[in-house]
């Protein structure tokens, strides 16, 4: 059994979702997100996030981590943002040991929904029904959809190894 | 006395220097350069700086810190990864409890050498002159620009605030 925990950074929503996967079926286990007060110094709001993912980390003990490549926006400032929040999110489940795995947005909503230009929504709806769960928060169901990218994943290079 | 750390963020290479300061006089403590090495994965990279910035602050248990506002490439590929090393520099002193001010490239070099547009060189040249020390690395040099320019500005704030 892998415990895999799918992170969507953002700095000021960062969703995380984990999933156990024992080969051939997933099973849902917690998702949330990790919202930062924009009002707040940069300093603060990335230390929130590195708090909350380190105590997502000590609480559900994944033994691997998939996260979302961020979208490079075509405004630099908008990017360096995006890259800080991203650099604490990569860096934590790091720090703690944990191999990260990195995909595309189009590599993830290719593996869940079947389309790299699936929608939100439909992303949403997909992981609904693969982890035959409640409804999920959109950010949220982002970082299960990751989740399941890797599992996904790192069974073909399982098989790709053997 | 007042202990200030200097960050100058870099996902190749962050360097750091710490000085003391008793509101007149300048003391330099130390300094060095953090170096992650390019042919290592990302999440390594970003957790060795994570490391090695948690250990100068363990080490030499600064009150402050000043961190360079890094330049936004014209590159969004560029700014992503810039922001990602410079998100964990951030990170660090933060969740260690520290407050983390930020200065301009502009400021700094205004504050230390007088001009804004100021080469490495000159910074590095009038460093080693305020602070009486030896030679010093280049991007350890703006680390320490960073630490004198955030002494100048708090101790002119608190004779604003007087």
């Amino acid at each position: 059994m892998t415990r895999i925990l799918g992170i969507d950074p953002g700095l000021h929503i960062t969703g995380w979702g984990i999933i156990d996967f024992d080969g051939f079926r997933l099973k849902y286990i917690a998702h949330g997100t990790i919202v930062s007060k924009p009002s707040d110094e940069i300093a603060d709001r990335l230390s929130y996030i590195f708090k909350n993912l380190s105590n997502v980390i000590e609480e559900h003990s994944p033994n691997e981590v998939g996260i979302e490549q961020v979208f490079v926006n075509s405004n630099p400032a908008s990017s360096l943002k995006l890259g800080m929040a991203r650099g604490v999110a990569v860096c934590v489940p790091s720090i703690m040991g944990l191999k990260v795995h990195e995909y595309t947005p189009n590599k993830i909503k290719k593996t869940v929904v079947g389309s790299g230009h699936a929608t939100k929504d439909q992303v949403s709806i997909m992981v609904q029904k693969l982890l035959n769960c409640g409804t999920v928060k959109l950010d949220a169901a982002d970082a299960l959809a990751i989740a399941i990218c890797h599992a996904h994943h790192r069974s073909m290079l399982k098989y790709a190894a053997a």
